[in-house]
């Protein structure tokens, strides 16, 4: 197993505690300093007990020293015992850790509406911290997995006031991602030393073009999570939204955002391509992403892509469904690099190349609006009878 | 073959004429009289070609002598080319029927993006129009459908102002309904005469309990059209929205769009389960909607439907992302009769009782919100492999 450093001053770990019944349920990020963190939740209005608890602290405090995660069981619809339960996994770590208790973070992913297990919780909460390692994000990553085929870590190196930074972030995604209620789950250490401010900002603007661009976005799931900890241990002066260095950090950020997102998708139950949408010359950005999410979520173009059909008028009728302004007049609709439609009119391209299309693992679907300057990017994947099997057959 | 006799005053045809390889693809209803004719199209901004005619021609007129329609060939991203053929459909037709061409309307459903076999049409027009009878209403049904497994035609009479009246509906679906663009098109022949202004407002009342309660709502296909086409023969004076006998006519229209919807939706590709979702106690009647759509609409539960497992969980976090108000502490989740989730906390019904859920062919989704006292109905189906299976081969 390849080993992974921790960035200056956070341990980690993960093991099997009994929520799940084989594989690892339960991991815990730390760190030997306070941390500032931004963080992003759900927006869906039936939100899992441990994405209540965390908003009320984050909103009293803003920093924190710990973050216990469990998979296998989401604490979602448990009412007020679920509170309670998320509350006493908070303070059982907190209390091994030697930290206040309002200062450990906790995070849930797994079936909706069980009540947590909380003697395997809190008897496997007391092994981790015993374990916790500078070494320990592989098992953590693979503690906080549900039906993920593969676990999903990304580390930038960076400078910033001279100093060297190290930003590592973990995620969780499976589920089918598109277009439903994934849980997804990203956790971002890094031993910068940054301003609150500038850490939220950076947070919201990476989220923009990763997570919320791959329909994770929160109006979905009832647990996703999206944080960022940082300790300050690279040693940096406290870097702020106008300092120098802070677009490179929040570049790295979005990067390590974008990857995690992309492995997500590569990763949807059952899918076998991936598919990015390219739309641009939208009258605004966002007009570009209405377009690109309503291609990127048509059940009929993944149909297509799966099926390896050029199947353009699907993408067009997407596009004219999205809300977003189009012009058929005007718009080109161009798959894996063969133009399709052109301007009001079929562009009839050969058959050879049209052979090509969809045929790869990574399929592209562009569209020019020809309307003005907006554009975005949009990531998704083909759905198989596999989504469909599987889902069926999740028992709950 | 059952015989179905149109209302007074009407007549139709279908026929193969070529657009398609066997089945019939040409359909043709026409009036002796003048009809008032209501419509309401797709609002997706890539409208078919025949669509933007039709719209055209209503706004100047509102009213009509026929409709042709063709299935095969979805005239739509075709340019002005396209609208110069769906033109030229409406003036061959007309000049045969001997009436204006602006009171002939053009429908037509199939692939998006290829040029309309103009020869065949033509020749099948003249055919058409030799062979249009009284009894030609079950041919026409045919000659509209693309994939249907079976045609859709509801018929009911009332009375009006002392005089019989007779209301047929006729309809296309398929595709998959939910939740994207299958092409849905309906026509309701009536000998009523009723002023233009009640014709609309029955109309747009009855689609939104029928047709615009399915997901195959106007954002969707770029095809869709409803119309109803009253010529007056029944001999009643004309109804008006505030005349006595207007909410029998009203209602009947909207009992026969909802089991036009309902008729579609159990026809969806592949589907093997009805599913209808109820939400009550909503703040509003919009919210109520809001939330059954976002059900009705969630892979994850109609994969549950189709795995027949009680998967309550799924229906709370689609309910908690429709955008609507949703409080948990107050929701409740009842799945074909039996509760799942009641006020913040898991029911826990019996092994025995759980046991009966989802395994008929009718599913019943009932979320009460306890918020107030809006209120909604969806239609929706369950889907399966073969759906997938039939998208990723309906060749382009």
């Amino acid at each position: 197993m390849r080993k992974i450093k921790l960035p200056k001053g956070f341990l980690a770990g993960g093991l099997h505690c009994g929520v799940k019944k084989k594989r690892k349920d339960l991991a815990l990020f730390y760190s030997v300093k306070r941390c500032k963190v931004a963080a992003l939740f759900t927006r869906n209005l039936v939100k899992a007990a441990p994405v209540i608890v965390a908003q009320k602290q984050l909103k009293k405090k803003g920093f924190a020293r710990a973050v216990l995660v469990n998979s296998g069981n989401a604490n979602c619809m448990t009412g007020r015992r679920g509170v309670e339960d998320a509350k006493k996994m908070a303070k059982t770590a907190a209390k091994l850790l030697k930290v206040p208790a309002d200062e450990v973070l906790v995070s849930s992913t797994g079936i909706i509406g069980k009540f947590m297990p909380m003697k395997p919780i809190i008897k496997g909460v007391k092994e981790l911290v015993d374990a916790l390692s500078p070494y320990g994000l592989i098992n953590a990553a693979d503690g906080i997995m549900t039906t993920d085929r593969f676990r999903k870590i990304v580390t930038r190196t960076f400078t910033a006031g001279g100093k060297k930074v190290v930003m590592t972030g973990v995620a969780k995604g499976a589920g089918m991602i598109e277009p439903n209620m994934a849980t997804m789950l990203c956790y971002v250490l890094t031993d910068l030393n940054i301003t609150s401010g500038a850490l939220k900002k950076a947070l919201k603007s990476g989220t923009e073009v990763s997570f919320n661009s791959i329909t994770v976005d929160g109006d979905m799931s009832t647990n996703d999570t999206v944080m960022v900890l940082a300790n300050g241990e690279a040693g940096n002066r406290a870097m702020t939204e106008t300092g120098r260095d802070f677009a490179a950090a929040r570049k790295n950020l979005a990067e390590i955002l974008t990857e995690l997102a992309r492995m997500i998708v590569r990763d949807g139950e059952g899918a076998s391509k991936f598919i990015e949408v390219n739309v641009y010359g939208a009258r605004t950005d966002s007009d570009a992403k209405k377009i690109a999410m309503s291609i990127a979520d048509s059940l009929l173009v993944k149909c297509a892509v799966l099926g390896e059909d050029p199947n353009w008028g699907r993408v067009g009728a997407a596009a004219g469904s999205s809300g977003a302004f189009v012009d058929p007049e005007r718009m080109e609709i161009t798959l894996d690099g063969v133009k399709f439609f052109s301007r009001g009119k079929a562009a009839n391209p050969s058959r050879k190349k049209k052979a090509h299309v969809f045929k790869k693992k990574n399929s592209d679907i562009t569209v020019n609006l020809n309307a003005g300057k907006g554009a975005a990017a949009f990531f998704s994947c083909d759905i198989s009878k596999k989504y469909i099997a599987f889902n069926a057959h999740y028992s709950s």
